[in-house]
């Protein structure tokens, strides 16, 4: 089973103020480019792997999606998500990302925001999803990007030339990595972006599109702590197509 | 054009010492998961975009392709690729890759070993590629990594806890890289990941592999110097499919 952190009280506390559980999917710098990823959800089937507090959810409806699945492991935010509304074409789960438990052919898109990197056999998940999406069905997902994951000290340091680094290694060993963000003892399961690539493909994806995120200028100018994030990609989004 | 640095005597004298240089394919680390990339040449018409000594149009032509048609920027290189074999089935020709003049619809296998990161319009030589195959062609090739070439210092230095780390920094600043290597001023492109596949794709091609090179445990055990790569990737590797 997947660590369920989310529903440690500390974390739960310090995660529900971040910008993106206060304001949304608009408290996200990765939503535009995510959002443009996406398909017309009009009148689609969509399941939310780790929906958290239902945002997307929420837009997918206001977008016209004709029927929304949430699944998350945490119950307590599967709880504010469920407060968030009264709207009968959502539906809440708990759902364990090691082992979902999803119907054959029943969805026309399958999205996830930074919720596969603490799943341990992504391979496996991708196979369910690929399973349970219609032919013709797209997956869009957000994770956290292997350069970001990956090293034993995931922090800015200063280079050999004075100026601010990434201190990188050990990137192609991979596997679990445990981190404090929150709470301590947070764990991540680092792949490199061949390994997933090649896990989606491998189960029977075609791959339509690869994003190492990088914040606009207008999102810099807006937001100046957005600069350093050219330095390193925090988030890796990737587009699917279920042929 | 591109930067032919090859022809200056000095990076032509240092290069052709090179391991890669003396022993041939078998001299690089990176070839054993090319070659697993590869799909039988038997009766293939083949090019090799970059092909320098002519290291693996003679591997080509010993495993069977029908022709093969090596290209490269160098006229030094071909001179010597030339003396190598007497086969009339290989045919070397000088080639600048900004300004490939590819034939429609005649190869069967596109190949390049680490010449793509030379080329600036990489998206205008990948739609190159793509018309000169025939359906169901491949194109199998390898670039330096863009971990490996993106930072402003790009060599070992010490981190944070004080072991070896790789100081990443401007990963999402693309556009020229230029670093001393045999000679000064050579320059190189540097793309995110995202960035290449997304042209692949653009120019109608199927990723079907991705690796980001990492050595194996027995090359490791025989060459030690090799362990520190799998702090950061120096190669990418790629496959894709004309359908």
């Amino acid at each position: 089973m997947a660590q369920n952190i989310y529903d440690q009280p500390e974390f739960f506390a310090a995660y529900s103020q971040l910008g993106r559980s206060v304001q949304g999917l608009d408290g996200a710098a990765e939503w535009p480019a995510l959002r443009a990823m996406l398909p017309d959800v009009g009148g689609l089937d969509v399941v939310d792997l780790g929906c958290g507090f239902g945002w997307f959810c929420r837009w997918a409806r206001e977008n016209g999606a004709a029927a929304v699945l949430g699944l998350d492991i945490s119950e307590k935010m599967l709880g504010r998500a469920r407060q968030a509304t009264a709207d009968h074409a959502i539906t809440y789960q708990v759902a364990d990302l090691e082992h979902p438990d999803l119907s054959e052919g029943a969805f026309d898109l399958a999205y996830s925001s930074l919720a596969f990197h603490y799943v341990a056999d992504a391979a496996r998940l991708y196979g369910q999803i690929h399973r349970a999406l219609r032919p013709g069905g797209r997956l869009v997902f957000s994770t956290e990007h292997p350069i970001y994951m990956a090293p034993t000290s995931p922090g800015w340091a200063q280079g050999p030339d004075g100026g601010r680094i990434w201190p990188l290694n050990q990137y192609l060993v991979e596997g679990p990595r445990t981190t404090d963000w929150f709470a301590p003892g947070v764990v991540k399961h680092h792949r490199t972006i061949g390994t997933t690539l090649n896990a989606l493909i491998g189960a029977g994806f075609t791959i339509t599109c690869v994003e190492e995120f990088c914040p606009t200028p207008d999102q810099i100018a807006a937001q100046p702590a957005l600069a350093e994030e050219v330095e390193r990609p925090m988030f890796l989004l990737i587009s699917a197509l279920r042929g």
